[in-house]
């Protein structure tokens, strides 16, 4: 016996979901059939909304629902930085720390030759009119993954930077805070000496 | 800073399933947003068409979009038999096996006087309907789980149809196939031995 059409039909939907298998796509569909028919409405909706009613800020390449984004158009965000980052949900944990009070700048990935991922593929050429544009930066903080690819990535944009005369840094790699030395991994162990500071 | 509100409420969503934490709500929804449009789509409308097309079978009271089910609709299935589960899942998981040609019945739950369920509020009712409007029924399968109200409800159930002399049966507990002695639960390993068979 198949399930029904339309429990069939959303357990499918589950499943395209990463890290959903077809036991936890079933728990979840028997378990949406019991939710509050509200509960259910206002998933469908949301679902719908995420496609229709976001955009991409046209300043700093966010994923917003108004342009410019929320941070771009704060006047109190500190302007003489910059924040380069690989994807939108590194703004959000960026934001979570609050901490940092500059603006952003999102890339839409890391320079991937392997993947065919070029500098024109990157919004590289729209952070660098940026700069021009606005003589205020005063450091472009890069903080892409420690990645091969985001390292490379953070390297290439240095170089295009640099001569402008705007400080190019990068995030600090090294022991997680509360991570045991006992258990970290070679590179991590050998980037937390090199970055070593006096205390 | 907060999520848009459009992402803000899809994780709110996501964060209603079970086992859906706020990171992975957080992970799920960014996802939602790189998918195509028309996965998205599909799986809002699968959300709203289980709340809408589904429907319990006004015979056994399992989940389907046409009434009676297709299992009760079949007349090549073994009307002697029925089964009794807990939830229509189970009917899923039975039917999964390929190797029961009878009828069900859903009860709806279990007895359990601590939460206020009792034989009123469950499928039991209809089930003696159906076993005496039907002459056929020459068994009725308990197939609670082994809860102590799944067992209290199964010796209730036998109690009420034994005097009609249908045999009442209960599925076997024991050992799990692939199970190890070694690690095996006490009650498991006393059902196993209380059941065990001539070889």
């Amino acid at each position: 016996m198949q399930y029904p059409k339309p429990v069939a039909n959303l357990i499918d939907s589950y499943m395209k979901l990463p890290g959903i298998g077809e036991k936890t796509a079933v728990r979840l569909a028997f378990f949406t059939i019991d939710m509050d028919d509200e509960d259910v409405q206002e998933f469908a909706s949301s679902l719908k909304a995420v496609k229709t009613q976001l955009q991409y800020c046209s300043i700093c390449g966010n994923i917003t629902d108004t342009n410019p984004c929320e941070i771009c158009s704060n006047p109190h965000r500190n302007s003489e930085q910059i924040l380069v980052v690989e994807q939108p949900k590194d703004i959000m944990a960026m934001e979570n720390m609050h901490g940092y009070q500059g603006l952003y700048q999102v890339l839409g990935g890391v320079l991937s030759p392997v993947n065919g991922v070029g500098p024109d593929d990157l919004n590289i050429k729209h952070l660098l009119h940026r700069l021009k544009d606005n003589s205020q930066v005063k450091e472009v903080i890069v903080a892409t993954n420690a990645t091969p690819e985001g390292e490379a990535t953070a390297m290439y944009l240095a170089k295009l930077i640099k001569p402008a005369q705007i400080k190019v840094t990068r995030l600090a790699h090294g022991l997680a805070v509360g991570a045991d030395i006992e258990y970290a991994d070679q590179m991590t162990l050998q980037r937390a000496v090199e970055g070593r500071q006096q205390i």
